[in-house]
């Protein structure tokens, strides 16, 4: 009788690498990544607003909390909209989230804390510095390592690599996982169960664990006590 | 504004229970069940052999240790097989693991505690009773509940459901779940980056977890920030 580790190693010597293909990210969950892949850009790209309100000078909020301010409303960045102006102190532009900061501006109060009047908005906070603003590369610099090699996907990940622009990846293959069942008492699922026989149910919950483990079981039916039974089918 | 407990009542109130359907255990992983399944058996289903080596009347390894006993072997039983002969005082048959215990038996040796003769065998250890024998009924028991309605399905079940001869198992369908990005800002991850714009990764992200969840993630793309292009497109 061989040792454990002994078989462990006989098996492993003969295990080669499994070939390498590129699928769309959408099909990659749980897959084993075959590439490193670093970031080719800051995310976020730009500084942006974390929430819907008025970018400002986070000074002009000063003692708003006991001492309400009035600022000039002078533009509107909707998402997606490149600001044209600047903030100068005393002036608001109303953002909605995900737009570009606009210069001059070091925070956004968020609407509720607000009241809008002609073309004029009430500020009732006080602000810090940097307040609810997202900034470029805070979540991801450009060059950070974002998926290791023979590591699983995962849905963030999945995120991560559509926010970077790459929409198909090279993974492993699956492993083909062949499982033979042998024992002159088994018999398969649907048999008539008769005194001494077994289901052959080992074979069943191996082929899930084996899909559960990301590989791709390869059923080999049942072989029969004898050596020449087993090798016809292996 | 509504509250968040309202908006999952309202979610809820419109949600149905998906459709039934019958599929093989070997493509049940994870799926949830549709029905209760009791074990119309007993597991094991009879009374077997849980190593290679001899059955015999415990009673006759008296004292072993120190005084090692020869028994005779009156017969061989394989796995599979149903034993002819009963045992009796000072006899013994060779049995291998998964084979029926014959009748007087009430345990098995290990054929490593024996050393064998001709048409004997030495006994080196003393047995207690049952030691050895998996009985009848011991991992399951006829009318035992071994899958329960709206529970998913784990490789262990689907192991046991192939033990008690079941092939084919009800379950629910999987949940469609559509997936719509909303904002000016957002664009599809083969697009160009340019100031002010966002990739889609939300969406990749969703669709794996809904896919990780056991959803059918249905991508409806990505509609700008009006009414008509976010109908239009549901």
């Amino acid at each position: 009788m061989i040792k454990v580790e002994e078989a462990k190693n006989l098996i492993l010597k003969e295990v080669k690498t499994l070939d390498i293909e590129e699928i769309h990210i959408l099909e990659s969950l749980k897959r084993i990544s075959a590439q490193d892949i670093y970031s080719p850009l800051d995310i976020p790209h730009f500084d942006n607003s974390a929430v819907d309100g008025y970018a400002l000078k986070s000074e002009d909020t000063k003692g708003a909390e006991s001492n309400p301010k009035i600022l000039n409303i002078i533009d509107e960045i909707p998402a997606g909209i490149i600001p044209k102006k600047s903030i100068k102190s005393g002036e608001v532009m109303r953002i909605f989230t995900g737009a570009i900061i606009p210069k001059g501006a070091n925070a956004v109060i968020m609407q509720e804390n607000t009241e809008k009047l002609n073309h004029e908005v009430k500020i009732f906070k006080e602000l810090i510095n940097r307040e609810n603003i997202r900034f470029r590369g805070e979540d991801l610099k450009k060059g950070n390592l974002i998926l290791e090699k023979n590591t699983p996907l995962r849905a963030s990940s999945i995120g991560i690599l559509a926010s970077i622009g790459i929409s198909k990846i090279k993974i492993f293959k699956k492993p083909i996982v062949s499982i033979l069942a042998t024992g002159d008492e088994l018999i398969e699922i649907e048999e008539k169960l008769i005194l001494g026989k077994v289901r052959n149910s080992n074979t069943y919950s191996l082929a899930s664990q084996i899909k559960q483990s990301g590989g791709i079981p390869l059923i080999l039916g049942i072989a029969k006590d004898k050596e020449k039974d087993i090798c016809w089918r292996l």
